[in-house]
């Protein structure tokens, strides 16, 4: 006698019977086809007992046939402990033929892609990221250069900076980093530090943004007897980004108000010859690391800009750079079975019938991985939010992609998941190692990893019985290695979504329009400024003498008025407020 | 002589054309008939002067139109320095007439709802978070008593922790806080600490999670010599959320490791008579802080769940009460033009079709409101994400939610939004003051903050040039009067448009159906514990011999092994995998 657990009510079932039957029966389940077994279900209405093994080995054979599904669609790399699970998209056999040639274009637009064409054609670039854990394979001598010069002159700098070969103003060590950027310049860093930084050598702060009140917070965290011992890292790769800009120059009076001399302070990682370089020359920084314009800001983790903070931290930046080549190596084969980031470029695909149309819910369990979500929904969205297509259709192309971690998230937006509108699909990032070191049991028998364990295949369970759909991808710890890994699986897998419908991953044309329409903003606030008299105006009197856009001038009235260079009186509506001295 | 901006080139024109012109014209705009400009536009094409002003005059009328707009529509509390624009939303002025009886309906049943009602059919009870801010207007003295004692209590125990009336255990000050909790009763206390509590008299930390590694984070970043000036603070309504519980006991273990008695660290916040409640009797903790049933965990930042901790942080809660009492009262007038919660649940039914067609995309423009959209994200997905509606027909409800913060991710994903798929409307939230004090000028004449008020607005202009629709909310500071104002806005802006969609808000069916296949993967996996042995087997061997299901046994297996318990070998797919002990 055994019993089969059916919705968590054991039914008793004689031995033989599930197996026998599922032997039997199992040709028949070929095309998954459960009309035709609903058809038998009610044709044995009078044949209670034989309808009741007949559900009880159905159910059986689900679980089974589940089981086969997921053991021979899981790709897995074991020499990295790694696996990709795309079993719960329900994606059909004849997909992957369906889309053939996609993939072959993909496949050999990677090819180019890595050989050096420009495969940034809007900004007339090539796009190297792919070369930097692996210089041998770019293009040129030039490149390669241009890779392992800064790489060995990073890992040097780092060893003079933790040795005290390189001293702070007060002829000690560097005790604590800022690093002073934004977007790439930033989110690369934030991630690598939330996740493999928590043994640091030097904690790290993070301006990365022009929010004055946000800036006073991390200098007032830092501490001003900090700052000498402070090492700030400046990243922009143009050199020419505002808040980056800002940024600095709010560290420089900060550095000034407590007697020091900023440059004796400063590391610039920029562009050669950028606006950034050049002010760095000018004021004496300690010195520079180069970033190259072929690689672009979202994948830019694995070049000086993720790798200077990254040594400085005490991070091994071989191995990532390691793991990353890894994962490299295997995606560059041309083997949809068994190339992970083409797998997860298509069950994108099929999830979001390659138009966006479902939401990307990322969700790692595991706490160090939280800012993965927000890391992918820059790589993500900022390669894939295209309006045009590579042939100039209008294509408005992309995918949302949002989440923190769990099981956190399952008490914030599981239920809406769940039950809700359903208009995504979820990724689940598993890590398999719970802790280092011994474990205590949270109950008899039971770790806390147990639970998270629990937690992830249990909401991946509710939300396939609901039809939402998921990926899960497996790794054995969070480690330099395996965010390398993770990070080449994601950044490979955006490429060849990019060639699977037709858009430049590489461009980002649409932020230009927010930055015009700020410089106008700026402009017609300078121009408020000195329009404003004693005498009290409406918004729509100064915007005509300034011929300035007069929402934007009450905007910039009220503005002023907030930050105490201006008085206003309020009216019945905006357009009756009046702005004086 | 003045000249007209016109897309940032400008464009000499004599000086009363376009005031004259506007005036004439103005008549003839009602409707915003485009077509019948473009006609007369093109009807001019022999007279080039002509349509040159033409033009000028359309363009500067479009701003003075845009203002009108934006004037005629925008909502204000002056007395808070509150507003609400939500003219670049472009509802036209017949959908508030349409949706009157819905409107009605969902007046009615928040009377229903504060006067006590079950407004929360399927869990039988009150919904009482809005007496929270003004006890008065609890339905009776019972529930008055329980929301005035506590309130006084954690005032005085706030007051006794920082005048070391209540000591730790050395005899000293509690000097900083550990929060053990999840969902609401994490993600409020970490909202109001990220947004004001900088300032705060004890730090705090938090485990709102069950993994094990991020634990073993926080009791590194608190230090093993500060755990006994760390006042434990155990959040969970149910006392029985096992995140939590494993939290508390992991807690609990390094505690006693550091040979200190968790008890006398230890404040249970929770409902009277749950598990916690009678562990924290049992334990000796210090004191305990009542939680009701009537208060929903996403609802409860302005219960004893976030003004427990607040409180011991120095935050004023009597201020963040009474800017959620200011709002209250604002929102709770029936009128719908100055009704802020009504008209952003109008906005958010307009921007979303009603049905969740649309994602939230939430960007708060300060540093110090970043959590307010995960926040959001919780507040609006648990309650809106729902199968039914309140008749009980299938729905699937609900209004994806995300975002972090401006201008940073203007540099992430602002791309995808500006050029990519369009499946979104956004809110900006403005907060006007820029820092406190004085400020540097970043350049001469501009200030950080005027940068970021400028990409503020170039943002919106830019999604608003391409289609892309947005609320605006502005706030003067983000102080603790303007963080309950924010809440108690956003709280009632949920309630009302559950109830113009018909749906429950207040429960979360959803939830369980993870709980309940965590739990059953948690008793595979310890059926699987007891089942493998030193021979070796396939996880569709062991699934047999306990009736489980293979692929659930097959995770447990990969789980025990990476955590140490058992020893695999690979076959060629995970259905050939071997374990044993």
């Amino acid at each position: 006698m055994i019993s089969i657990n059916l919705k968590r009510s054991f039914i008793p079932l004689s031995e033989a019977s599930p197996q026998a039957y599922l032997m039997q029966r199992r040709p028949a389940f070929s095309g998954n086809d459960a009309k035709s077994e609903d058809a038998i279900d009610s044709s044995c209405h009078e044949f209670p007992t034989l309808r009741f093994y007949f559900r009880v080995a159905r159910a059986f054979t689900s679980g089974v046939m589940a089981f086969d599904r997921f053991a021979t669609e899981l790709l897995r790399y074991p020499a990295h402990g790694f696996s990709l699970d795309t079993s719960r998209m329900d994606i059909p056999a004849d997909f992957y033929e369906s889309m053939k040639g996609k993939i072959d274009k993909a496949f050999a637009d990677m090819v180019a892609l890595e050989g050096g064409a420009i495969a940034n054609p809007d900004e007339g670039r090539m796009v190297g990221h792919y070369w930097l854990r692996n210089a041998a394979l770019a293009p040129n001598d030039t490149l390669r250069t241009q890779i392992t010069e800064p790489l060995a002159a990073l890992k040097q700098f780092a060893a003079d900076v933790h040795s005290a070969g390189v001293k702070n103003s007060a002829g000690g060590n560097f005790q604590r980093l800022l690093v002073i950027g934004i977007g790439g310049s930033a989110l690369g860093p934030q991630l690598v530090s939330e996740a493999i930084g928590h043994n640091a050598r030097m904690p790290i702060h993070f301006f990365d943004n022009t929010d004055p009140d946000g800036i006073d917070r991390v200098l007032a965290s830092i501490g001003q007897n900090n700052l000498a011992n402070t090492l700030v890292l400046v990243i922009s790769k143009s050199g020419g980004t505002p808040e980056t800009r800002n940024g600095m120059v709010e560290a420089k009076a900060a550095y000034e108000a407590a007697g020091l001399d900023f440059g004796k302070h400063a590391v610039a990682i920029t562009g050669e010859g950028s606006k950034l370089d050049q002010y760095a020359v000018a004021q004496g920084f300690i010195t520079r690391f180069p970033m190259e314009d072929w690689i672009g800001g979202r994948t830019s983790v694995l070049s000086t800009v993720g790798l200077v903070p990254a040594a400085l931290q005490g991070i091994d930046v071989d191995a990532m750079l390691a793991g990353a080549a890894a994962m490299d190596t295997e995606t560059r084969k041309q083997d949809v079975k068994n190339n992970a980031s083409m797998r997860l470029a298509l069950s994108w695909f099929f999830g979001c019938n390659g138009k966006g149309e479902k939401d990307m819910v990322v969700l790692p369990y595991k706490d160090s991985l939280c800012l993965m979500s927000k890391y992918l929904q820059q790589l993500v969205m900022e390669s894939l939010g295209k309006e045009f297509d590579l042939d100039g259709n209008q294509v408005h192309q992309g995918i949302a992609v949002y989440g923190n971690k769990g099981s956190t998230d399952q008490h914030a937006y599981v239920q809406q998941l769940r039950d809700g509108v359903p208009n995504f699909f979820a990724t689940f990032i598993e890590v398999r190692k719970g802790r280092d070191g011994d474990t205590i049991e949270v109950e008899p028998g039971n770790t806390s990893a147990d639970y998270l364990q629990g937690f992830l295949r249990g909401t991946r369970s509710a939300l396939y019985q609901s039809g939402r759909k998921s990926i899960t991808i497996s790794l054995p710890e969070v480690s330099p290695f395996q965010v390398g890994l993770l990070i080449a699986l994601y950044e490979r897998a955006v490429s060849f979504y990019a060639s699977l419908v037709n858009i430049n991953a590489y461009h980002q044309p649409g932020v230009e329009a927010g930055k015009k329409a700020a410089a106008t903003f700026l402009d017609t606030l300078n121009a408020v400024r000195g329009n404003v008299t004693a005498e009290p105006k409406t918004a729509a009197q100064i915007a005509i003498a300034i011929q300035a856009d007069p929402e934007d001038v009450y905007h910039c009235l009220n503005h002023l008025t907030a930050n105490g260079e201006l008085q206003s009186t309020l009216g019945t509506s905006p357009a009756e407020d009046t702005f004086s001295l």
